[in-house]
Parts: structure tokens; C-alpha cells; sequence
């Protein structure tokens, strides 16, 4: 459990499986894209990792939209939300602020990052991840509402 | 049907109940948070409506943090997207990018978005949602990725 992000806040991450990521280049335009996501920590910092695994259409994994965003503009926000059409007391989100760097392979943090992906999401065991970058989130701040349960 | 959405989208969008409103302030910040939304149209213009349904913890509505950045900047997303833990190959998303406003209560639109919203939410048919604001997006463009059945 990461002190920052306290224990209500980590088990509600720990359960859910999709995430948006928000980003904003540097034009000011938001964008933000599903994302699957794991918490760790990097020297006991709360650290968010995101895999890439996706090329775009042409070339070079570094043109998706989210990592030039990134490049341009390192602050982020991961939002977690649980909808319930029938109930609405059920309500809930975590926000995680933050800023993002963009992992190459090789690195130990990349290697931990793959790892607690696999760990979550069983596509990820069968794919080769190593040769594609990872988003780092340096957490600096969450914040919560609703029913976290 | 909105001919800048398309079938495929509208009866996507339909389906979905939630999805996350991204914007960003003039600091660049991004901000997402998880909306309620109706599809409809102005003058054969596609637009989506979200209501406001909450006071922030202090005063007025308008110190939202969506509100305070889309008078800041008016360009957002709207992200709808589908995740199924077992079976990767249905995830889906629909993202619409335009420009939003705000609007008042009184006005004909504003009416509109408040019926349309409550033909989609129960809950809302209950609530006194007049005196509150209502995000409208002119959509002016959309994409999708994935699996939208």
C-alpha cells in the first residue's frame, strides 16, 4: 500500500481493471483513451505504469497520441470509475494526479512495470511487451468520491 | 441518427451509460471525471449534453473544475468505452472531440438536453435539475476503435 494513495484508494485500484488516461498537448486539446494499469512503487514513490501495446497506423509507437502528449506536456490524470445504472449510491471514482514519463526497454523500472502488468491481465503473459515503451506516473496526488466499496 | 456520428457510434453510444468528459485549463492541466450524457441535436448539429447535478463543496456550481475549464478552454472529449476482463477481443471506444458550453437554465436547448437526459437516467426525472447548468458539446468530430457490437 502506497501512503500517498491510501488504503481505501489502493484496494478500489486493485479491483477495478480500466482506467482513462487524460492527457494535453501542448495545442491545449484533452484527450484521454482506456487504459489498463497497474500500481507500484519506485523507491517507496507511488508510481502508475501503462503498457503500450499498440502500434499506430504508420510507424513508430512514439506517435500515439498519448505518448506526444506526454512528450509535450507531462502532466496527467488516471481516472478509475465504477458506474451502476441501477444504483446510483454505488457511484465511485478514484483520481490519481501526476506526471508521466515514458519508460524505454532495458530498465529495471520497465522490467517491474511488465511484470505487475502480467500480474493484473493475463493477454499481457502472451505478448511481447519488451520492445515497446511504458508510462511512468509519478503520483502527486489522489483524490476520491463516491462509494468506494 | 447524426450523420457526423453514424450508425455504428449513435447505437454505441446509445448502449453506454457513463462515459468520461476530458478537458483542460489554461494551465494545461488535464481533468477527467465520469459523466452522465445524452446524444441529440440543435438545428440538425450533433450535440451532447451532460448535466450538472452536484455543488462543489463551497458556493456555486461554476467552481467546478469542468466548468472552470471550459470557460478557460472550450475544447473537450467525451470517451465511451467498453472492457471486458475475459475476452479482449470486445473491447471497444467512441471518442467525440468539440467544443462545449455552458448552458444557462431558461433556454430551449437547455430544455431539451434536461428531456433527453431524463428519457436515459431515471434518477434525474426526480431531481430539480433546472437551476443547474448543462455542458453542451458541439460535436465536431468522432472515432472508434475496437469492437462497438
Amino acid at each position: 500500500m502506497s501512503a500517498v494513495l491510501g488504503e481505501r484508494i489502493c484496494a478500489f485500484l486493485a479491483r477495478e481493471k480500466v482506467a482513462r488516461l487524460a492527457t494535453a498537448g501542448a495545442d491545449g486539446a484533452p484527450h484521454a483513451v482506456p487504459v489498463c494499469y497497474a500500481v507500484g512503487d519506485v523507491g517507496g514513490a507511488a508510481r502508475t505504469w501503462i503498457a503500450v501495446d499498440e502500434k499506430p497506423k504508420r510507424g513508430d509507437p512514439r506517435r500515439l497520441r498519448r505518448l506526444r502528449n506526454i512528450a509535450e506536456n507531462p502532466r496527467v490524470m488516471l481516472l478509475a470509475d465504477r458506474y451502476d445504472d441501477s444504483d446510483w449510491s454505488r457511484l465511485g471514482w478514484v483520481a490519481l494526479r501526476g506526471r508521466a514519463q515514458i519508460l524505454s526497454g532495458g530498465g529495471a523500472e520497465h522490467a517491474a512495470a511488465l511484470a505487475a502488468l502480467r500480474a493484473r491481465y493475463a493477454p499481457y503473459r502472451a505478448m511481447k511487451l519488451e520492445a515497446f515503451p511504458v508510462i511512468s506516473i509519478r503520483i502527486e496526488s489522489a483524490n476520491s468520491w463516491g462509494c468506494l466499496e
